[in-house]
């Protein structure tokens, strides 16, 4: 998906803003950590090392939706400085990578997109240092250390986040609304991970409704409508936060559903994930809960999650997902989303111009994503 | 410990106090997580069966030191009030037991003081669920449908606690100074955390030295340190707050290294946890470090975290560890402790005489503790 850029008059290079602000982050903190010993500011090095140089999904789509609305005054007449909100941005971008530490260690992965995550690098630094120790007793155990770093990486970072949060310094009221923003929307996701982990357990009926729920709440909440309120609220128009909150909903459960299209439909050169990786995994997706509702289920469900899945068994259930109006139904759920998200931005108590032409190019580009 | 009562002129029922707005924080909660459906509802109604009914050692810290101050003008001239005290005590409870529970997934505990634990309740419910579903596919998996959930629920409950800081209805300058404190108590909290992984995993060479800075770390600056200074900017005496840090250090690592005797050397009755427990499962104390730099370590490293650890086992490690001169040098490491806290709020830039009785009668009531 391409962010578009800002459509506001001034242009700043925002990606290079964003980027700065991380960094800054991480160099502060991992030179703080340097007084709790080499094992601590190790570990601000390598979370610093593998999270930045991402995306930056959530932190553009924050400062290009601030951007296209001309900043007005906010609740006690002062317009926000703009360093505050590049600063919010990067912050919202700390959050997604303290919720993916979790995730990682939930799911049991050492490496993300095929290189290794935090807990993959932690363990060969303290696979070697062990080894270096040469002491058996008690024995070593690196693999237990890295997850345990991993959990407690993700503490710092959701502390870090809060802190950026709470020192803002903006008029009061504008703090309080973030700050509630900020905890409503983490206990959505919370929510969302819960049940995502619920329907992999089968501690939850994988039925269609659990499963765009979970959607919803795990991704939508925090990558599309927590940037995109914020930026409504930074910009002095915190009566626009009701639709945002509607439209980012929409537009992040679109961008989810596509997610789940790719991985089973594109190639992998299209999405950068290995091929079928959700069919392989086992993963509880719009499709699946589909397509379990229809006769063609039988035809999948034998190598769904099968340890020895190949890529036959991935081509054989595309064909029947395919056959089955699974594939159809989520094309259309797609379209209901975006259409819906235009609905509400030009209905009335819509929002501005700008930012509907901003939102409207993002949805295309969501649209474009499709294949 | 028996934490004294506030010395000052009026006197409130703190236990109520607290456990009231202990109580009203889960059940406004757990109300709220009713519209993200029955699973994380019943998260919040589990960790609250949990979390209320503790010894509130630390909020009850924090609300008796800032009634034995004289509550002064805060920075902006005006006195804070009680209620946000009682709050922000309650919310160190909560970080306390977010710690526990990220604690707990680490140590992969299912129990804590011989009843289940949150990961033990969440299992139990979710077996039960999961027989109920009667559905094999995917392959149910409670334990790490209830793992996944402590690590959640831990992070719902630090994103509380730094919410409730950053709304206090305190000054400006108040609140950054509590922000401040709260931010640095949990770096290092952490970074204790992490060297008692790195030490129980063979990752960090368990000399004494590593194991005094990780106790301190680990458990006297929330557990002391926090409430002791939070107490004193709480009460406008923000000027004790480099006194009280350091005297706060002193006494938790005194606390610490109490409970390490305890371990080792009183009976089960006096401190509730399973006798020899420490030694059964092999953590790296101060005793052990002491131990492993004299003559008698061959003595107890045979036996030390066996999986098949006796009582005859733990009787002959008690035995080498006094006659070695561990539990000596321990004792008179405490003695020192609480030796130095007595001249740090006596000297000169001291603490007000009722704070200092407090202290001192918490000082006595930790040497009482000693068998």
């Amino acid at each position: 998906m391409t962010v578009p850029p800002a459509t506001g008059a001034v242009r700043h290079d925002v990606e290079s803003e964003i980027h700065r602000e991380l960094t800054a982050f991480f160099d502060l903190h991992a030179a703080r950590a340097a007084a709790y010993g080499p094992h601590f500011a190790r570990l601000w090095a390598v979370a610093a090392e593998c999270a930045v140089g991402g995306k930056l999904l959530r932190p553009r789509l924050l400062v290009g939706a601030y951007d296209a609305l001309a900043p007005s005054p906010a609740d006690d007449g002062e317009v926000v400085d703009r360093v505050q909100v590049v600063r919010i941005a990067a912050a919202i971008e700390i959050l997604h990578y303290a919720f993916l530490l979790h995730d990682d260690v939930i799911d049991g992965d050492v490496t993300r997109r095929h290189r290794p995550n935090l807990v993959g690098r932690v363990l060969d630094e303290a696979a070697r240092a062990a080894r270096a120790a040469g002491t058996s007793e008690p024995a070593a155990d690196p693999l237990h250390f890295a997850r345990s770093a991993a959990i407690l990486m993700g503490d710092l970072l959701l502390t870090a986040v809060h802190h950026a949060f709470a020192r803002m310094d903006v008029p009061h009221a504008t703090r309080i609304r973030l700050l509630d923003l900020l905890d409503r929307t983490i206990a959505e996701t919370v929510a969302g991970e819960l049940a995502d982990v619920g329907l992999a357990d089968g501690i939850i009926s994988p039925d269609l409704h659990a499963v765009l729920a979970m959607d919803r709440s795990k991704t939508a909440a925090y990558t599309f409508a927590l940037p995109l309120v914020a930026a409504a609220v930074l910009a002095g128009h915190p009566h626009l936060a009701d639709t945002l909150t509607e439209v980012g909903g929409r537009m992040g459960l679109a961008f989810q559903l596509q997610d789940d299209l790719l991985s089973t439909f594109a190639d992998t050169a299209e999405h950068g994930k290995d091929r079928f990786s959700d069919l392989r995994e086992g993963k509880e997706t719009a499709l699946i809960a589909f397509a379990r509702m229809t006769s063609a289920w039988p035809q999948i469900s034998g190598t769904f999650g099968a340890a020895d899945f190949t890529d036959a068994d991935g081509l054989a259930a595309r064909a029947a997902l395919a056959a089955c109006g699974a594939e159809d139904f989520v094309r259309s759920l797609i379209d209901e989303q975006l259409r819906e998200c235009d609905t509400l931005l030009t209905g009335s108590g819509g929002a501005p111009a700008p930012l509907v032409s901003y939102l409207t190019a993002l949805s295309a580009s969501l649209e474009g994503r499709r294949r």
